[in-house]
C-alpha cells in the first residue's frame, strides 16, 4: 500500500486570504501533476499566514478565513489538502487543520498546546483543542498535529493511541541560531519514544522580526531523517510511504551556525523589501563593519541594481573610511552617492549657538551630525519609494549606543539582533565567498566617528568582554551577581547592565530588524520602559 | 465587633522593590497609628508594581520580590497587611495575594481568572490558582480576590460558598474613557448577585501607556457604595465594617467622561517625568489646536517653571500661527524660544539638490521641515535633560498624517490616543477652567502648514466624519463594510481604512502616549506591519 505524501515548504503572506488560497491552490495541482502525490500538507494557519497577530482579533478576517476554506474544498480534486486556520466555533477560535478531500472537509484537528511565550501570544487569540484527531485515508490512520503539540512527548502519543500510523505537523516555527538542529533533535526523540513516522512541515519566509527557515523533514518510525527540505527556500516535495514506511528521499544539509545566519538575513531583507512593496533598499555607507556587512546582505538579497550607499562624512570623518565605503560599494556595483553634512550641522549649529551659548560640548552636538544623516536618507528613501535600512548591530541596541531619530533612522534594522562579535564571524563568511568588505575594515577599531580620535573602546568595555556579558544579561536572564560569578569584571558587568536598564526608551522606537538570537529586542523581550528595577 | 479596614490607593514604581516596601510599611504605620486599621489592604503585585512585564521572567527579580515579602512580616505588628507578589512556587509562578499578620503569613491567595487579552499579557507570566481562600481575622471571615476575578461571577460565588462574611480584591485596573463607571456597575452587580460586601482596592499613577485611576470603594452587600476614594490620587482612608457591614463613609464623585480624561492626561505626564527622572518637559508650539492642549496639560501636570515652548516657524507658518503660539505660552506663563527653521530647511535642499533636480516636489519636502523641527528639539531635550513631548492626536496616528523623526520625535507622546474631536473638548473644558487656548485656535480649520495653504482636510476627511470611522475600525473592529452600512460614505470610509491599513510601519517607531480608549495603539493593537490584510 503506498502513500505519496508532498510537503508544501511555502512563503504566504501574512493577511491575503485571497492570494493564499490560490497560492494553495497552486501548490496542490503541482504535487497531483507533476509530483503524483496523493495528499498535500501545508504550514501551520496556512490560509492568514502566521503570525497575523491582532487580525484574528476581526471578526471579517476570520469569516473570511473560514469561507475560504469552505470553498477551497471545492476547488481541487483527486488529491488530498491539509491546511491550517483559524476555525471559528460559535464564540470560541481555534488554531485548526483541516483534512479537504472531494469536495468534503473529512477531518479537523484543534491545536492544544498554545505557546504564549517569547514571540509567542497564541492564548491571546486561540482556545485550545482538547483531543487527539486521526483520519483515515487510502487505508493509512493519520494523526494531526500543530507545531507546540509535538515538542511535548504527551499529546504524539495520544495520537498515537488513537490509532495514528503517521503524524503529521503543520508548523509555524521560527528560526534562530541553532534552531534547526534544535528542533530536529527534540522532535525526532519524541518520535522515537512514540515510534510513529512524522510529516514535519515548516513554512519559509520573513514575517517583521521573524525568519521562518523551512527544513521541514520527514523521519521514521525510529526517528532517522529520511527527507529534508532545502532551509530558507519555498520547495514542494513529495515522500512515498510504503504500508505506513517513509522511503528514503532527499536530505538537503542543514546549514551550520554562521551560514544559517547569513541566509535568514538575506531572506529576511529580501521579503520585508518584496512584501511591503518598496522598490529596492538604500543605506549610508561609513566606512565600519556594520554597513559593510548590510550592504553585503542587502546586494545579495535584492541585487545591486536596488541597492544604493550614500556617503555621509563629517570633519570627524577619517579618508581611510571613505576610501574603505568606496571599495565597499565598487566591490558589489552599487550606486553610491557623497553627501557630505557639514551644511547642515553649521546651520543647526548656528540655530542652536545662542541657547547653547555657555553649555558644554556633550553628545548633543554627536547626535545632531547623527539626526543630520538620518535626515539625508529619510529624504532619499521618501523620495524614490526605497526602504531605508538601518545598519546598528544587537551589542549598541543593548547599550543605547544609537542615536534616536540619527543612525537608528529607517525602516528596518537587518542587524539589530546580530552581536558585534557575530557581525565580525558574518563579514568574514561572506569575503570567503567573494572579497567584498575591505581586510582593513575587520581589523580597525570600530568607531562612531561623531567625535575626534573617537573610538567605541572610550565608552564600551570590548566586544569580546562586553558581548557575553549582553548575552548573560539579555537572552539568559542571569544576574549581574551570576555573571561576575562567572569570571567578568564587576566594573564591565555594572557598566553593561545599567546602560541595557535606561536603554529601554531608544529600542521602543527603534525599526523592526531580524530575529536570529533565542531573544531579540522586540516582542521577544517586553521590558517596561518606566521601571525602578536596577540589575545591578 | 468593629473591624477597620484602610484602603491604601497608592502609586508605586515599577521594579524597584525595596521601594515599594519601604511605601507599604509608612503606609501601614499610617492606617494603623494615624486611621486606628486593623488591617490595611494594597493594590494587585504591591512589591513589584503593575505590569512588571517581563521583569517577571529574571530569577533575580521573583527571588528578591519573594525574599522581600518574607521579610515585610517581620517590619510590623498590630495592623495586618494584605499585599500582591509574584508567588513563586517550585517552577510555577502565581499572581498573588498574602495575608501578614504579627510577623507571619496567615493566608496566601492565588489569582484564578489571569486575563491575556488587550494590554494584558497574565498568561505570559502566571499560572492560575485553582481555589478559594478565606482566612479569619479577628472574628470576620474575609475572602481574598485579585482584579479579573470579580468581573466574573463565578469566582465571588465560590469565595463566599467557601465562607466569607467580607470579599478583598486587589486591583491593577487601568483607566479608559468611562471605565470608573463601567466597573462600579459591574463589580457592584456581581456583589448584589452574591450578597457579599466588597473592597476593591486600586493603584493610582502612570505607567507608561497605562493609567490607574484609583477610585477605590466599598459595597455594602447589596452592591450600594458606601465609600469612594478619590480618582487619580493617591488616598488612604479607612472604612468601619460593624458585624461584617460596612458603615456609609466619604464617597468622591466619579468624574464625567472629559474630566476624567484630562486627569489622566495629567497625572501620565507627571508620572512619566518624575519616574523616569527628567528636569522637566519641552515641546514645539505651532499655534495649532493639539499643541496648544499639550502645553496646557504638561504645565498642569509639572508647573509653568518645568515647561519650555519652541516655536519653529518656516515660510509655510502664518503669522497668526505664531501670534496665537505666544498667546498660549503667555497665558501659561512658559519659558519659549523662536528658532526659525529656514537655515536647516535650506542647507538640506542644498545638499540634496543634485540628487533631486528633475523631480517634483512632494511630501519628501515637507517631511525635511518636520525633521529639522524634529532635530531641534531633540538637540534642546539632549541638553537639558529635559522630556521632548510629541503633539500628535490619534486621528493622525491612526492615518500615518505625521512625519516620522519630525513631529513625532520624542519621549512621550501625551495625545496619541486622543482622537481629534476629543482634543477640541479638551480643550475647551481647559479653558472653561482658565483661557489657555486663544478662541481663534479653537475655531480655524486644522494646518500642518508644511506647503503652501494647506489645510488637513486637503487630503482627509473632515475630523467630525474621521473620527468615527476610525473608532469603528480601530477601536470596535468593524468592517468597512459595516462602517459603510452605518451610514458613512464609500469613499470615506476607503480612505481611512487604507491609511489606517499602510501606516502601521509609522506607529510601530512612535513613542509611548497615554491610553484614554478601549484600544490605543501599541501593546493593546498589535498588528503586523507586513500584512496582506486590507479592510477596504
Amino acid at each position: 500500500m503506498t502513500l505519496k505524501i508532498a510537503i508544501a515548504q511555502t512563503n504566504f503572506l501574512v493577511g491575503n486570504i485571497n492570494a493564499n488560497i490560490d497560492n494553495i491552490v497552486n501548490a496542490a495541482v503541482h504535487a497531483r501533476d507533476a509530483l503524483g502525490a496523493d495528499m498535500i500538507v501545508f504550514p501551520e494557519l496556512t490560509i492568514t499566514g502566521y503570525p497575523a497577530e491582532d487580525l484574528l482579533l476581526r471578526a471579517d478576517f476570520i469569516a473570511a478565513a473560514n469561507n475560504a476554506l469552505y470553498q477551497l474544498a471545492d476547488r481541487i480534486t483527486d488529491i488530498a489538502l491539509v491546511v491550517g486556520f483559524p476555525e471559528q466555533d460559535g464564540d470560541k477560535l481555534y488554531n485548526s487543520a483541516a483534512v479537504l478531500n472531494q469536495g468534503a472537509i473529512i477531518a479537523c484537528y484543534r491545536k492544544q498546546a498554545l505557546p504564549n511565550y517569547g514571540v509567542f501570544d497564541e492564548q491571546r487569540y486561540f482556545d485550545a483543542g482538547q483531543q487527539a484527531c486521526v483520519f483515515e485515508f487510502n487505508g493509512s490512520f493519520i494523526g494531526l498535529t500543530i507545531c507546540e503539540d509535538v515538542w511535548q512527548g504527551g499529546i504524539i502519543d495520544a495520537s498515537k493511541q488513537a490509532g495514528a500510523d503517521i503524524l503529521l505537523t503543520l508548523n509555524a516555527s521560527p528560526f534562530n541560531l541553532g534552531k534547526s538542529h534544535q528542533r530536529e533533535a527534540i522532535i525526532c526523540k519524541q518520535v522515537k519514544a512514540a515510534q510513529i513516522p512524522l510529516v514535519y512541515v515548516n513554512q519559509i519566509g520573513g514575517q517583521d522580526e521573524l525568519i521562518f527557515d523551512g527544513a521541514s523533514f520527514v523521519t521514521d518510525a525510529q526517528g532517522g531523517i529520511v527527507f529534508r527540505a532545502v532551509e530558507f527556500q519555498a520547495q514542494i516535495s513529495v515522500v512515498e510511504f510504503n504500508n505506513n514506511h517513509p522511503l528514503k528521499s532527499s536530505c538537503a544539509p542543514l546549514y551550520s551556525g554562521i551560514v544559517g545566519v547569513y541566509n535568514a538575513l538575506v531572506l529576511g531583507i529580501k521579503d520585508y523589501v518584496r512584501k511591503n512593496g518598496f522598490q529596492g533598499a538604500i543605506l549610508g555607507l561609513s566606512g565600519g563593519i556594520d554597513s559593510a556587512l548590510v550592504l553585503a546582505l542587502a546586494v545579495d538579497a535584492l541585487g545591486a541594481d536596488k541597492v544604493e550607499a550614500v556617503l555621509m562624512p563629517s570633519r570627524y570623518t577619517q579618508t581611510m573610511s571613505i576610501d574603505d565605503a568606496l571599495l565597499e560599494a565598487d566591490a558589489l556595483g552599487v550606486k553610491h552617492h557623497t553627501i557630505p553634512i557639514g551644511p547642515a550641522v553649521d546651520a543647526f549649529t548656528g540655530m542652536l549657538a545662542g541657547l547653547f551659548a555657555g553649555s558644554a560640548r556633550d553628545t548633543t552636538e554627536e547626535n545632531i551630525q547623527a539626526r543630520c544623516r538620518g535626515v539625508i536618507l529619510m529624504a532619499l528613501s521618501n523620495k524614490q519609494g526605497k526602504l531605508l535600512l538601518t545598519t546598528g548591530n544587537k551589542s549598541e541596541m543593548s547599550v543605547g549606543y544609537a542615536t534616536l531619530y540619527g543612525d537608528m533612522a529607517g525602516g528596518f534594522a537587518p542587524i539589530k539582533d546580530v552581536p558585534k562579535l557575530l557581525v565580525y564571524q558574518l563579514s568574514r563568511y561572506r569575503n570567503s565567498l567573494s572579497p567584498v568588505i575591505p581586510e582593513r575594515v575587520l581589523t580597525r577599531p570600530p568607531s562612531a566617528e561623531l567625535a575626534p580620535d573617537q573610538i567605541d573602546e572610550d565608552s564600551l568595555p570590548p566586544y569580546d568582554v562586553l558581548d557575553p556579558i549582553l548575552e548573560r544579561y539579555v537572552e539568559l536572564d542571569q544576574s549581574a551577581e551570576q555573571i561576575i560569578a562567572a569570571g567578568f569584571r564587576q566594573e564591565d558587568v555594572a557598566r553593561a547592565v545599567s546602560l541595557v536598564d535606561r536603554n529601554e526608551y531608544k529600542r521602543r522606537q527603534s525599526p523592526p530588524g531580524i530575529r536570529i538570537t533565542s531573544r531579540a529586542f522586540g516582542r521577544d523581550r517586553r521590558y517596561p520602559i518606566t521601571s525602578g528595577y536596577k540589575g545591578i
